[in-house]
């Protein structure tokens, strides 16, 4: 007798032009680390000649190669096939409001040259930052000894909205010049190769659960900088809702505050308790501090004020994301940001709420960290957002239909 | 120059065991109504003779069959190919609370037979209320013309948390005796066919869905009946989250509430803006009311406290919904349940607040609109539930492949 149960077994299987083709296996290389051709043939199905018809065509292409070692039981040890990571580069830049992440990585995420450039101010315009970019990309793979043609692929985070079909900002407030602006269009004539552009909080949220949590389908990261920002994974994908506008909670009203928010309406979640308005408090108290940097700073001096701030600031965040767990039932909360990440206190205040408010089923097995990659997981989920586009079965195989052609 | 908007055509394809298999094509049909057999060779990139031969297969096992039409020059008309939605049914339950709604589905999810069964009282637990389900169900198919070996699918909607994956209700707090007990297992000394079980806000955002949405990917549906409730769609399909808790808006705290709830916690929406709640505070004033019901039969009769207490819940739904908006930017929000369904008055409160509160971004092409199933939502959505289950293209193959053997 058949029951839902035994009837579920697997993901329902689009139709695919190919069965098992050289992306898939690549596929299965990728999650697998390193694999024998036997081990291959008994993860795919294929028989033995198609199999190794598909390694064939992937070492050929250098995307994949040979490794020694493996289970053995006497004579020579069977040959495995691991992904080939520094067959090329990605491109990766993290652009902030006054200074920015920039990144050569291998196809593994791997950082070969990093830099942090405090020179890049994003109100400058995108010719003038992404010129910036441009030189600094340069001296980067230059480091790295690699050059303009090992570039699969170029990655860029923004602070604002992304229309993420068309890798431009759209309406963003604290980016004057960029509305409309195709950065995929301005890189074109440069190099060739996709250019992916989302915002910050989203490739955080990439960067974070390609890296620490990718065995949980549900994750939402927290960015509390100057404002605060979401970024939501659903079922191991980046949900950006039917605009593009998903997990701006930083607008989202908090219970029994009346400050007004810049936009336009009062007790806004960032109006409140964002590392802007946090600093903003303590100024008025005549504690000096301008940027939410300061107030890290002020927490790392172990000020009273900044200390207590921070602490409510965390259980008012709490508030909202009570709610948000409420509503999506997330397995995993990171939080991160400058703010975030400066203070214990910030988190204890999430969690003193979270726990408190949220209904027990929704909290049973619900991690609440801080971020384990810090100020790099932008960066980092630049580079996996380029490489799981540039990695995905169907433009491997096009890739290699496109060069036998 | 390759861009990232050039080379994002379609998803990604896992690799299936077979290229565009009989139950693929099935779902090439499915999509498109009717189509000719050269049609189906464009759409699936098939040969004709292989086109033919899955052809076969499905008009073999009855899965489709052969309509006269479609466009033609002269001569005779090509014949045409339809899913064949009359070669079995589904049978399905929403139960509710107090009554229960059970349907006889044909494949392409329309009632054959459905009556409101008001003997149902959940709170007898399992058997009793399953006994007198399998009764009526026997009772609907004699009505419908059919017998046990037309049924393909049960699909069972229970007014509390499912543990989907095993279809038994987990902790729910007003449905005493059902807590782990295995629906898919009663049934299956009773009928050879999956059973699948979830909870009744998810159904009824899957029938609204798969009705009059189908094209919008991301859709919340609320019903407001005794509680609060929220079925989540994201990408096409129900987000359960990590524990299967997801869309609990019910006990988000309001601001400015301090009501106690049953929850423990003070301020949730239920226990402010319920059909419950609000009969209660409708009974504090000497107006005769205990249920949800009571209170929509006083709006309907035109009772003034009633109406304006509607408003207001409709006004603390849109505080919680405005949330629920900037977070996850769905394209459709749909107002259902007895109290969502009665009242243009909840409506226009939502409205009121969602669009005054979220961003504009994310409300630039929101919908939010009445409930177009209204009663029978969840009854629609266990049918599509179960009929989508046993449809899809791996479950049709191995049916296919187990007729073979």
């Amino acid at each position: 007798v058949a029951t839902a149960r035994e009837d579920q077994t697997g993901p329902v299987r689009p139709f695919a032009g190919e069965p098992v083709s050289a992306g898939a296996v690549l596929r299965v290389i990728r999650d697998a680390g390193t694999l024998t051709r036997a081990e291959l043939g008994r993860r795919t199905g294929l028989a033995r000649s198609t199999v190794a018809q598909r390694v064939d065509t992937l070492l050929r292409h250098e995307l994949v190669r040979e490794v020694v070692g493996g289970d053995s039981t006497g004579g020579r040890p069977p040959s495995s096939l691991a992904f080939n990571d520094g067959s090329g580069v990605v491109l990766c830049a993290d652009l902030g409001v006054t200074h920015s992440r920039l990144a050569v990585c291998d196809l593994g995420g791997a950082p070969l040259a990093e830099e942090v450039e405090e020179r890049l101010d994003i109100s400058e315009g995108p010719e003038a930052v992404l010129g910036l970019v441009h030189e600094r990309f340069g001296a980067l793979m230059e480091q790295a000894d690699r050059s303009h043609s090992h570039v699969r692929g170029i990655g860029v985070g923004v602070p604002g909205p992304v229309a993420f079909d068309r890798g431009e900002p759209t309406n963003p407030p604290i980016m004057p010049g960029w509305d409309g602006f195709s950065i995929p269009g301005w890189f074109a004539s440069r190099y060739d190769a996709p250019v992916l552009v989302d915002n910050d909080v989203n490739i955080m949220a990439l960067g974070e659960h390609w890296t620490n949590w990718r065995d949980r389908g549900h994750l939402l990261f927290i960015k509390v900088g100057t404002g605060i920002g979401c970024g939501i994974v659903a079922r191991g994908e980046i949900h950006r809702g039917g605009k593009g506008a998903a997990g701006d909670i930083g607008h989202i009203r908090l219970a029994g505050h009346e400050v007004r928010c810049r936009c336009g309406n009062v007790g806004c979640l960032e109006a409140v308790s964002g590392g802007g308005a946090l600093a903003r408090r303590l100024s008025e108290r005549g504690i000096e501090a301008r940027t939410s940097r300061d107030v890290v700073r002020l927490v790392k001096d172990g000020d009273d004020a900044a200390t207590r701030l921070v602490r409510e600031a965390g259980r008012n965040l709490g508030e909202v994301l009570a709610g948000c767990v409420n509503f999506f039932n997330p397995e995993v909360i990171v939080i991160g940001g400058d703010v975030g990440q400066a203070s214990s206190q910030l988190l204890a205040g999430v969690r003193e709420i979270v726990f408190q408010r949220s209904l027990p089923l929704a909290t049973e097995e619900l991690r609440l960290v801080p971020s384990g990659l810090g100020d790099r997981a932008g960066v980092i989920g630049a580079a996996i957002m380029v490489i799981e586009h540039v990695l995905a079965p169907d433009a491997i195989d096009r890739a290699i239909r496109h060069a036998a052609a």
